[in-house]
């Protein structure tokens, strides 16, 4: 959404703009912010291969111009946060995360809480991390979403990607496909064991995945919204709790 | 010294090259680099009166300015490093550190070790940090330097800056100030009661303090070395250990 996905490190200025406009005019308070590495830190990393964890001397500055990527594209986030007038702050994922196996095993929540409380909006993003096991991995924006949730009590989670949400089928390359407007998590599960079972690729466009990382948080009774937010007003409309299409996902009856 | 500054948000890219050169050069292993805000973070910082902690709302905006002015100046140190082909790595103070009426209370260091396990060159800069009493504060390179230093069990602590070193009196207004080569704890103790008694300002041009902030680490008889960075060579000497002319901070007999 804020890169231009064919084309390494370049930014999508308009798109971060408008969000930034639409944020600022949401003026919601105790909001945290977590942007994605898009064009920015993906080419490298996969170039790199830093996601399979430290493996010989030539990935160490593919590691370095990873991190560096990602310090790109979060300031030209939060330069335009700040040109809207929110008191955005950055919050480097890797100056306070340890993974272990590509998974948050310590952060140092501190300086975040102490932001929050002074009424500022961390912003932190998916980066290259160091790794207890792997030496480094790489954590996305998804997994810190629902971490930050949990730790922090989120009242919600908003996420906005370029499509509307949760497809029965990839909805970029079937103009059939239905979005599905509300899923718990069971009905979640059972699609994870068919796609398990069947080893059927994720027919939903990639979206499974994101939707498996944030299970634990709704698991926690916090409500998770996918949005488009390529389409204009729609990040501020959730932000208001606005009607907005997209999918939800519910913890459902089962464990209520 | 890698900023201009007279000038506001001015870099002095020559000489941030330059150092790079002299860095990558050197080679050395274990190296942990500390940058000051120069014109980036300093005039901000003064506007807003973010070193006086939080005091009214009207500062929130400026403590996200400096801390963004400071991730400028820093992107462009670490851009600089990378090209030099060193794996430099930025660890984001404010990320991992909390103060207490400005002197370090708490910091994560977990991501720096491991950083340096890896054989990564961390890259750390004077930040506006959050204080748990004030509300913010301004950490300085300086404290940082002398705090990882003591953390890391360093071996030495190498200070560039733009004059040659301590002098008995201030350089850039005294054409005959003498440069002291040598100083022992003692002496700057001595120093220091002269200026409280007297009340008299620091008439070594601002050199004190970084000289006080420097003793609790050649208390732990790490040794530390002032230098002229603004002269070519003289960080890639110092690294290597050659002769460089400069201010040598020794723990002296008295507590030997």
């Amino acid at each position: 959404m804020i890169t231009n996905k064919e084309k390494p490190l370049t930014p999508n200025l308009p798109a971060i703009k408008r969000l930034a406009n639409e944020i600022s005019k949401a003026n919601v308070s105790r909001l945290v912010l977590v942007h994605g590495g898009g064009s920015f830190g993906h080419p490298i990393a996969e170039q790199y291969t830093i996601m399979d964890g430290y493996k010989n001397r030539s990935q160490i500055m593919g590691f370095s111009k990873t991190r560096q990527a990602m310090i790109a594209l979060n300031k030209l986030v939060v330069d335009s946060l700040i040109q809207h007038n929110i008191p955005a702050v950055t919050v480097q994922p890797s100056s306070c995360i340890i993974t272990k196996q590509g998974r948050i095993q310590l952060m140092e929540e501190k300086p975040l809480r102490k932001l929050l409380e002074m009424e500022f909006v961390p912003v932190l993003h998916g980066d290259a991390v160091l790794d207890s096991d792997k030496g480094f991995a790489i954590l996305s924006g998804d997994q810190l979403v629902s971490s930050l949730a949990i730790k922090l009590n989120a009242e919600r989670i908003i996420i906005g990607i370029d499509v509307d949400g949760l497809y029965a089928s990839d909805p970029k390359t079937d103009s059939t496909a239905q979005l599905i407007q509300h899923v718990t998590l069971q009905e979640l599960r059972k699609l994870h064991h068919k796609i398990e079972e069947n080893k059927v690729t994720d027919v939903t466009g990639g979206m499974f995945g994101k939707m498996m990382e944030l299970m634990p948080a709704v698991e926690k009774g916090i409500q998770a919204m996918i949005i488009n937010a390529a389409k204009s007003d729609n990040v501020y409309k959730a932000l208001k709790s606005e009607k907005v299409s997209g999918t939800v996902i519910k913890r459902g009856e089962e464990v209520a």
